[in-house]
């Protein structure tokens, strides 16, 4: 399992591409959940607050992504479930759904990715 | 929390920087535990399989790391602390302290970053 903030798959494909190297995972399963932090912080702000922590590193700070979730978490996990198909170091045998994970509830529903438009 | 192969601070610093600018974390835990897959399988091999995988992004594989632990997790704990402690992403007050955790008999012991060679 991979845990970041907002559950965002770009950090995730280092472990995701070692992992598959030394097992054989069939499926990668994103989940991401309400009400998470991602959803309720943006970049712009981050940034800011990080610029004022490391004035020094103000260009590369600006030039990162901090994870923002600036939708739905529907919208987000078809954002990372794309960015794992599209990545040539995950294997194209490799099934990869998204799921989001209602805390309220607990209910799990799979966010069907044909719907993106990305 | 933050999990990745091998608890490798170098993909957390996103997450732990985030994590600043919106709460107060006054300590940050870089926790490796024996047994860990990344003290057994090396970055020379994954490179390998992954370049199986995407012969085209065989320049960017070489040039990435993958996480490998090359000799105890007490020094790959020490140079993930370190490597923290050096980040101008994460607040010069902030606690970074590390712990090992042994599989087999679940003790937690703390890894003393004075006697670091880095």
């Amino acid at each position: 399992m991979v845990r970041n903030a907002g559950g965002r798959a770009f950090d995730a494909i280092r472990t995701l591409s070692v992992l598959q190297t030394i097992g054989a995972p069939g499926t990668i399963v994103v989940m991401h959940h309400t009400d998470c932090g991602m959803t309720h912080f943006h970049d712009a702000d981050i940034k800011k607050a990080l610029v004022e922590i490391a004035p020094n590193e103000k260009s590369s700070i600006e030039a990162s992504r901090f994870g923002e979730i600036k939708n739905s978490i529907e919208e987000s996990i078809r954002e990372d479930v794309a960015l794992l198909k599209a990545s040539p170091l995950i294997k194209d045998d490799t099934q990869i759904i998204g799921l989001a994970y209602d805390t309220a509830t607990g209910a799990l529903t799979e966010v069907d990715d044909s719907k993106s438009a990305l």
